[in-house]
């Protein structure tokens, strides 16, 4: 019965509250969660929309946003300055998304996972824009916490910029505001050149 | 300009984060916080949507859900067996409201508030079933908690049946489902009768 199926996926999915993210709570030392994460992303997502490139399907963003992290209950958070490890796509992380999603009945399960893919491959104009919310959340988080990460790992200039410079797929007026605080970090010192 | 009054929303509403309800995850006795549980309706609306009793557009069932405690920032939560403080629609949240949406652009200040109004007054189908998430969470969470803020509270059985039955307005389906977990509960001995 699909009713059953749905309340397991519904009951396994409260872990995604117990994953802590490197990033903290704007203005705040607490530590952010993958759940918290992605209502705020979803939240951008839905104000941001217009900053979009491409004219996209806000319910698939909104999908992608909401789900990207749950494979994170069996494969775990990987930092995305991490350089030891890739972040991305991991064969750990696709056999989590077809335990996970695989406890929904078998339609919905392939859905999720196609977006969930969809996310990960970062090609469609959807992915595009839900990858843009998910490396502008944290910018807005650490330049509000005398750097954050970045000070807290010795992240530099070069690095943020890159990783960042993604945004810039998703939304142009999105990645030039974006810069904009990066270098204003610079300028405040809580972010280093070189 | 927009961008700039949507990031001052973005920043503002990190502090529904720090709300916290009365109700406990899953098999655990930390308390849920607005956000996460915002996000946990969000996808329960998308998985369960099957099960409502009318058509609903989706896209709005979960902008409601997203977005619905985000007047506790300057309302705080009301604790629904709370026999002193009427749960939906007081001033105080009508002002909040008017002034937390009211930090984006107008057009969309105008649609989130109409969004929240709906949600509060129950009345479309959307409303209904995005209700009945609502009410369905914190039974799930209370049934996995040994009675949860059932026991903790006192809630006897004729309470939490007379909350529990708005289910049915958004669902026949999920409020077969919810009787059974709240018979079960009694026969459990975690819900008293009488």
């Amino acid at each position: 019965m699909n009713l059953l199926k749905q309340i397991e996926f519904i009951k396994e999915i409260d872990k995604v509250k117990y994953i802590q993210r490197k990033t903290r709570l704007f203005n705040s030392q607490r530590h952010e969660n993958d759940a918290e994460h992605s209502w705020h992303l979803a939240l951008m997502a839905l104000v941001l929309a217009e900053h979009s490139n491409a004219p996209i399907d806000i319910l698939k963003v909104i999908k992608m946003v909401l789900i990207h992290d749950i494979v994170e209950i069996d494969a775990g958070d990987t930092f995305i300055y991490d350089s030891q490890k890739n972040h991305s796509n991991t064969d750990e992380e696709r056999m989590a998304a077809r335990r996970i999603f695989g406890l929904l009945p078998e339609s919905q399960a392939d859905e999720l996972i196609a977006v969930w893919e969809e996310f990960e491959a970062g090609v469609s104009s959807e992915a595009k824009f839900a990858r843009a919310m998910d490396r502008l959340e944290p910018l807005l988080q650490n330049t509000s916490n005398e750097g954050g990460t970045w000070s807290e790992f010795g992240v530099g200039y070069e690095k943020v910029y890159e990783k960042k410079s993604a945004i810039k797929h998703g939304s142009e007026t999105l990645w030039d505001y974006a810069r904009q605080l990066i270098d204003e970090s610079v300028d405040k010192g809580i972010l280093k050149k070189g």
